[in-house]
C-alpha cells in the first residue's frame, strides 16, 4: 500500500471520508513538498470516497508536480478559506489536532460539516514504508560514523563546548543536513541531567561522557546516545553502566510485532528497579522517530498500542545520580516481521577513552 | 497603564469580556513566564468585567508567583479542557488565531460561548512599555557593539562561514542569549539574495559585504543590517549605496505619531523608484520587533495602521542586482512623542574596509 492508500484505509475504518491536513511535515510525507507557510493557509484535502486529493497553497510557493494531487493555488488577494470551503462536503471532516482557529472558525461558519480532531497521519507515519526504512538506515549509519569520528577527538581538558564544535565540523564533513536536536555532551556530574546543555566544563580523569546526538539526512532523523569513561571507570561506574546496558538489551529483546510499547518500557524499567535504581530512571524509555525526531508513539508505561513491522523508535534507558554521574545508552530500533533490527551499529560495550 | 490594563481596555472597546491566550510569547508578555508546553494545554484566561486572570498549566511546569493571576495546575491524569471550560461564561470569548483544534473543538462542545479569533495581544504588544523600550535599547546597543567587533575581524580570503564563526564567538563574549534569527553574511553577488545563507564564498577585493544580524538579550530582540565594501567601492557601488542610504533616511524621517506604516514604506520605495530601481527593492520596508524578531505590524504599502509612541520596527530598504551586488541598510526605530529615536548607533556612512 502506498501512503495515500494507507490513509484512505484508516479513514474507511473510521467511516469518515474527508480529511484536512495542515501539518507541513504530514503534507511532506504525502506529497514530498516541504515548506514553511508562515501565516498563510496550507492545507491538504483528502476524500477517500471519490479518491480526490487537493493541496491548497499560496501561489508564492512552488509545488512539485504530484501524481493524483490537484494543486489549488490562491493569491494574497483571495480568501483561501472560502476557496477551501467550496471543496468540503457537509459530512464529517477529520482535522489535525493543531488546526488553527483562524481557519477552523470560518470553516465551521461557512460549511455544515462536522469537524473532528484525528491523529490518522500520526498513526500512519508510525509505520515506515520500505523507502523510509532505507532512509532511516542511512541516517543512522551516518550517525554511527559521526560518533566514531567524534570519539577519536576526545582529549584531556577539553570542554563540552569544544567537543560540540568538533561535532559541528564532522556534520559538515559528512554532509549532514542539520542536527535533529541540539546535541547533548555532558561530562562527569553534568551527565546526571538528562537534557544537559553543553558548557565550559572541562573533561577530567574518571569522568563519564554522555553523548546524545542525531542528524537529519534527506529529511530523515537519527538519534543515538553512548556513554564513555575517560582514563578509568570505577567499579561503581562499571556497575551502573552494566545495569543500563542490560536494561537497553532487555528492552530491545521485547521488540516484535504485537508486543505493546509499554512492554518495552517496562522491560528496561523493571530491570533498573530490580537493581535498586527505580528513582534514578526519570524518563520514558523512548520515542518514535522519522521525519521528525519526536513523533507520535511513545515507548512509555502507559502506551498500550501494539508494535507493527516498520515502526522505528528509540530505546534509551538511563540512570541519573545527582552530583555523581549519568549513564544513558540509546539505539534506534526497527520492528521487523520476526523481531527487530537495531539501526545503530556503534558498539555498546563499556569503553574507556585514553 | 500596565499590560493587563491595556488588554482589558481593548477588550472593552470590542465589547468582549473574555479572552483565551495560548501563544507562549503572549503569556510571557503578561506573566513573565516563558515555557514550551509541547502538546499540553497552556492557556491564560482573562475576564475584563470581573477582572480575573487565570493561568492553566500542567503541574510539570513551575510558574512564578504572578500578582493577581490565579495559577490553576492540572496533572496528566486530568482533562484540562473540562477544567478550563468551568471558568468560561456563556458569552463571547476571544481566542488566539492559532488556538489549536484539539482544545477548541471540545471547548465549543462543552460550553455555550461564542468563539471569535482576535489579535488583541498582537496589537497591545505593538506599543512597548517603558521597561520594554529600555530592554530594546540595551539589546540594540549590544548589537551595535557586536557589529563593531565583527567588522574589525574582516580580512582577505575569509569565507562567509568563517566570519559567521567569529560572530558566534562575539555572541559568547558579549553574553548574548541567542541569535534572534540566523545571521546573513553575504559577499559580492551573494548579497543580491536578501535571505542568503552563508557559505564557503571567499571575500575578494571590490566585494560588497552585507551583514544582517540580531540577538536576543533578556528576552528582547535586536536586528540591524550594514553593507560594507572590501578594499574599494566603484562609482556604481557608491551610487547604489547612496540611494539605499537616502531611502533609509527618508523612511526614518516619516516616523512620528499618527503617520501610517504605509507612509514609511512608500517614502523608501518611492525614492528607490525615482532612481530607477523599483524592481530591485523586492521586499517590504520593515517589520515590528520585540519579544519576537518578527511581530505583528508590517512596515508595508498595505498597512494603513497609525504609528503610536512606543512602537518599534525595522526600516531596511535594499537594492538587489542579480549577479552583481546587494545593498541593505537597516535600523530599529522607536516612535517617540515627537518623532523617532534610532536604536542603532552603528555608523551608516559608506565604509570601505581595508
Amino acid at each position: 500500500m502506498n501512503k495515500i492508500e494507507r490513509v484512505n484505509n484508516v479513514m474507511n475504518q473510521k467511516n469518515c471520508s474527508q480529511l484536512l491536513i495542515c501539518d507541513p511535515f504530514a503534507i511532506f510525507y504525502l506529497t514530498g513538498n516541504l515548506i514553511e507557510p508562515g501565516e498563510r493557509l496550507y492545507v491538504m484535502y483528502i476524500n477517500s470516497t471519490d479518491n480526490t486529493q487537493k493541496l491548497f497553497v499560496n501561489k508564492l510557493f512552488d509545488m512539485k508536480n504530484i501524481p493524483n494531487v490537484e494543486v489549488v493555488y490562491y493569491s494574497d488577494d483571495d480568501d483561501p478559506v472560502s476557496i477551501l470551503s467550496g471543496t468540503i462536503k457537509n459530512e464529517t471532516v477529520l482535522i489535525d489536532k493543531n488546526f488553527p482557529a483562524k481557519f477552523l472558525l470560518p470553516l465551521i461558519k461557512s460549511t455544515n460539516a462536522n469537524y473532528l480532531v484525528s491523529d490518522i497521519l500520526e498513526y500512519v507515519r508510525l509505520v515506515k514504508t520500505e523507502d523510509e526504512i532505507n532512509l532511516m538506515r542511512e541516517s543512522s549509519r551516518l550517525n554511527d560514523e559521526a560518533m566514531s569520528l567524534l570519539v577519536k577527538n576526545i582529549k584531556a581538558n577539553q570542554t563540552e563546548l569544544e567537543l560540540l564544535e568538533i561535532l559541528k565540523s564532522i556534520k559538515k564533513e559528512l554532509e549532514l543536513d542539520a542536527f535533529s536536536f541540539d546535541p547533548i555532551i555532558a561530562f562527569g556530574k553534568n551527565a546526571a541531567e538528562p537534557h544537559h546543555v553543553p558548557n565550559d566544563t572541562k573533561l577530567k580523569e574518571g569522568d563519564c561522557i554522555v553523548i546524545d546526538m542525531g542528524f537529519i539526512k534527506d529529511n530523515y532523523c537519527s538519534d543515538m546516545t553512548r556513554t564513555f569513561f575517560y582514563k578509568y571507570a570505577s567499579d561503581f561506574d562499571k556497575k551502573i553502566y552494566d545495569i543500563v546496558l542490560h536494561a537497553n538489551q532487555k528492552a530491545i529483546n521485547e521488540v516484535k510485532p504485537d508486543a505493546k510499547f509499554s512492554q518495552i518500557d517496562l522491560a528496561a524499567r523493571n530491570f533498573i528497579e530490580d537493581n535498586g535504581y527505580a528513582k534514578n530512571f526519570i524518563h520514558r524509555t523512548g520515542h518514535s522517530i522519522g521525519i521528525e525526531c519526536h513523533e507520535f508513539g511513545a515507548v512509555s508505561q502507559d502506551n498500550y498500542d501494539l508494535l507493527k513491522p516498520g515502526m522505528i523508535f528509540s530505546i534509551e534507558p538511563g540512570i541519573y545520580l545527582i552530583d555523581k554521574l549519568g549513564v544513558r545508552i540509546e539505539d534506534l530500533v526497527l520492528v521487523t516481521e520476526n523481531g527487530y533490527e537495531i539501526l545503530n551499529k556503534y558498539p555498546k560495550d563499556l569503553q574507556v577513552i585514553n
